[in-house]
């Protein structure tokens, strides 16, 4: 048998950076109200000052400060009071010494004054207000542009919009904004045995699952799939469709197919079909070392394992990181779960380890136990709530140790 | 001014929790394609056997395992090569004493046989195989119904699907699901200082942010956004409007109005409209200690702070809570990067603090930085990437402490 000819996960994600460095993608200008998970395709620059006005940041008394010092609960100040600002209205007033008019929070500051007393720290004795509190200049004043200054670059090119971040968007009022297309996915399930799931199995086959999980998984990271079909283990079928898929397609994923076997065509189809070919065929990682990846033109092509579970390992350590890159979204962190490991677990050193877990809470601890299963075992991926990284230079887990969970 | 009757945020959570049990919500069935993020409205019983036949776990040769007991690399055994299985085929053959077959990874076993001898323990020799290595029974086999059986249940009721599980669904040839509605949300901003983001701002207005981001983090949290819409500070519009949206939503957001102004209509007209009413009035929490809770016939009501970055948090700690509560989902575990507090945080006992942060990796170590501003600052939610919770009866936080960082 040849042998695979391995590298790293992260010689492999170097590789990977470099072969789709300054990859072109178009641009579309949609609403913010679509714009979740969308990837900026230009800096946002704020067009108006926040606020647009001095603002009150409390409920309160808009004061000259100069006239609160000294004042305290038991030798209080005394203010005439002139009026009341109404909320969303231009102040139209100035406020002079021994003067104060009253400001709801948000509301618009007056001319003349530099500050505001809480409402707590005062008292209304008939015309006049009661000051109990003194207040330093700027006290409880957001001052104009304090917020965001027009010209100020809020969110950069490549940021994944969260909830929170429409919300800004609306309050500087760019409603609509430049996002990158969404990649085009395609995805090739390989196999003789395969058959649709909605077809009846005959003794042999099994029901595809690679095309719903990875497209699932695709359109999660933002991305549209234009194709998904099953390919019997055929070099001729197999290299029409995956040409076809090239055609039209940022990303065409391939599952099965990618080992040495003499029905492991990806490999030679996809150097078949043009250059650069294959470069990456081979990964030292636990599941899917015969990890392949290729590029044809500008078009991404992986070879992922048949087996399910691997197959969605592999997307998730080098498709989703390829699909960052490209959007140019560097602000990935991954989240995860702290806990102990519940027994030893052995792991050849040499290559990168992701064991299937699950996570029950004790009183007080965390802990985290693998879900065991033989190879193959499809049943592993429901039970399974996330996975523990063993790093190439590990010989293992022991029992108790701490471990990071990402959930899955 | 009245005081607010609060409430810990756990008791809060308490009294929606049962407030709310036994909602009634309808349920609708889709494809598995369209079923990501949804939630199960009824458990998923295993239709088929998962292998429905015993299968091979590897490449290489079916065998009677007492055929190659005692063979060594030195000594290996010999049996008589008769065929290869194809894959995706029925093995239509029987293997006797002394013979063997080959199979491919996931391939069909022939009667007779009871173990497979990986092809790496093997060598051609003419027209038979020399075995350098013994198999136990059943090594390298997953039997008929050994992953799954028909009858299991996978899913359970309440389960939010992810794309791991369309996979499975698709494996068992279960591709039409049952799942629970959409929950249906209105979303009231109130204020007469708030002005669509389309308008142009006169002084003294702002551009209204929280029909977005509460909309935004809604769809999120799967949910349908029927309406969104801003509400002047009037006592007979507003009443009007949350009138309207109860009849049709499952949920109504309220946001600003929820403290104790004069213009702070929000509980008052929710007692008016119906029944129950109120239930919640003041949570101990910062920010956002006016939040109100209510409900109406069967819908739930919020009053959530007119700050933006206050309504989003108090957003994530009561409405996604009871969304998850809504849909029996009980599998809702948190993930968080963890790292040292920067800089002291002082923080009041007897109410949990909630506070903005950013996250920095240093060589050796996660430094979590709070994110400073005036209260009411829009730029803080754009800026920070989590937020760290300081509970009922911690005091704060000193610098280098160990925090959890929730993104956001």
């Amino acid at each position: 048998m040849e042998l695979l000819n391995t590298v790293t996960v992260e010689e492999a994600k170097n590789k990977i950076r470099e072969a789709f460095g300054g990859f072109s993608l178009k641009q579309e200008n949609i609403s913010i109200l679509d714009a979740v998970g969308r990837y900026l395709a230009k800096d946002i620059i704020v067009p108006i000052d926040v606020p647009g006005f001095d603002r009150s940041t409390v409920d309160g008394y808009a004061v000259i400060s100069k006239d609160t010092f000294g004042a305290s609960e038991s030798v209080p100040g005394f203010l005439k009071y002139k009026d009341q600002i109404e909320m969303g209205k231009k102040a139209d007033v100035t406020v002079r010494t021994g003067n104060c008019y009253y400001v709801p929070t948000g509301g618009m500051l007056p001319e003349g004054c530099d500050s505001v007393v809480m409402i707590e720290y005062t008292e209304v004795l008939g015309n006049d207000i009661c000051i109990q509190r003194p207040v330093a200049p700027g006290e409880n004043v957001l001052k104009k542009g304090e917020d965001l200054k027009r010209g100020d670059i809020i969110f950069k090119k490549g940021h994944k919009l969260r909830p929170q971040d429409i919300g800004m968007l609306a309050g500087i009022g760019t409603i609509n904004i430049d996002v990158y297309e969404k990649l085009r996915v395609s995805i090739i399930s390989t196999g003789d045995e395969l058959v649709s799931p909605t077809e009846d199995l005959k003794l042999g086959q099994i029901k595809d699952m690679n095309t719903y999980s990875l497209s699932a998984a695709s359109i999660e990271d933002g991305c549209n799939v234009i194709e998904r079909t099953i390919v019997k283990d055929h070099r001729d079928l197999l290299k029409n469709k995956i040409e076809e898929c090239v055609k039209n397609s940022h990303i065409v994923l391939i599952s099965g197919g990618s080992s040495m076997g003499n029905k492991d065509f990806t490999k030679d189809v996809i150097n078949d079909i043009g250059s650069p070919g294959v470069f990456i065929h081979g990964v030292s990682v636990k599941p899917g070392k015969p990890t392949i990846v290729g590029k044809i033109g500008t078009t991404a092509l992986f070879g992922l394992p048949g087996q399910p579970v691997s197959a969605l390992v592999i997307y998730k350590i080098f498709v989703s990181f390829l699909i960052n890159n490209i959007y140019y979204n560097e602000e990935v962190i991954n989240q995860y779960i702290e806990g102990e490991i519940s027994v030893n677990i052995p792991s050849a050193p040499g290559r990168e380890h992701y064991v299937m877990v699950n996570i029950r809470e004790e009183i007080d601890k965390t802990v985290i136990e693998p879900v065991y299963g033989k190879s193959g075992m499809l049943s592993m991926m429901a039970k399974a709530r996330g996975y523990v990284k063993i790093k190439t230079n590990q010989e293992g887990l022991i029992k108790g140790e701490k471990v990071r969970v990402f959930l899955f």
